[in-house]
């Protein structure tokens, strides 16, 4: 069983995957056609070899410029800034946004040693320096990081002054009140609109 | 993206993994190192064809007989049987068990058209022609498959003179009285035992 205990050790090492989950995984490939686990592999390997950082945005792609950065369709004026690719991901799904992103690789965390220069502000501000940029959306978490970070770089956009903007706080769609913690009802009130 | 909504897709087909888990995975592996990517397709790999199934007891391992069969510490006069190696694996896990193992590699479903012939039972008893087996355990699930599967097994081992038991129904370990559904509560007093 040496090499089933460790392929359950190589799943259970993976983000959100337990030991159970590791093991039912590890037992499914064991049971099924050789044919699934191949094509895993393949695919892992495939993904992972092609995989680049666009040169412009640093969101990972097959391409670089990634398709995003290259799609002549998208508005050239309005960058999105999120943490992390899935957070840019989580954003196309909403199919709202057609500017561009720009994708910061992490969030300042005095806690942990990341500063500014540790994640990629100093190209967003590169990006910035010719104008053609008019809106900045910060769309970060709304953890210490994520303020700590939005706040370090409206500082700088104001001092180009560009217009920058973060996502709103609110109730999540289909919210019950009754149920929803203080801190998110008292942000939601106090990022009331007219109607 | 091509390569990586691939190994989203590829990612979402193992069970219990779902769109959201898959590309949690897949973004993990892109921004680990090339290493991380290969360490795991390669263990795949080499577990996937490394696997046998033990022609004794049917339970997948590295060897034929698989480690269990082959040592000579376990009690030769116990058969637990279970549906799958997963439930072997649970079994194992409690330590209290030292006899040896016959996985059926399914349950009778009618519903879903698998037959007796169509799992392990001929060959379970074939392994208890030569009446060195003293008792059958049958550590089925309490579904309806488990049932009659349970229940048509214990009938050709009763033929065959063989002691054939089944693990008990009763409350888990740390059940609270209060929120144990009826049908669990009833059959924990239905087996209630003397002090």
């Amino acid at each position: 069983m040496e090499s089933i205990n460790s392929l359950i050790s190589e799943f259970a090492r993976l983000p959100g995957i337990g030991r159970k989950s590791a093991s039912r995984l590890a037992y499914h490939l064991m049971l099924s056609d050789e044919a699934v686990s191949e094509k895993l592999a393949e695919t892992i390997l495939e993904a992972r070899h092609s995989v680049k950082i666009c040169s412009v945005c640093h969101n990972i792609s097959d391409q670089d410029p990634c398709s995003i950065c290259q799609d002549t369709r998208r508005e050239k004026s309005v960058i999105c800034v999120v943490a992390e690719p899935k957070d840019l991901l989580a954003i196309e799904r909403t199919r709202q946004f057609h500017g561009l992103y720009h994708v910061l690789g992490g969030l300042i965390s005095p806690m942990s040693g990341v500063g500014p220069d540790d994640i990629k502000i100093s190209s967003l501000m590169s990006r910035l320096s010719d104008q053609t940029v008019s809106e900045v959306i910060l769309a970060l978490n709304f953890s210490v990081e994520g303020e700590t970070t939005a706040m370090y770089i409206s500082r700088m956009t104001n001092l180009l002054g560009v217009k920058t903007t973060r996502i709103a706080k609110g109730l999540p769609a289909g919210a019950d009140l009754e149920y929803t913690d203080e801190s998110t009802l008292a942000n939601a009130l106090d990022a009331r609109k007219t109607l």
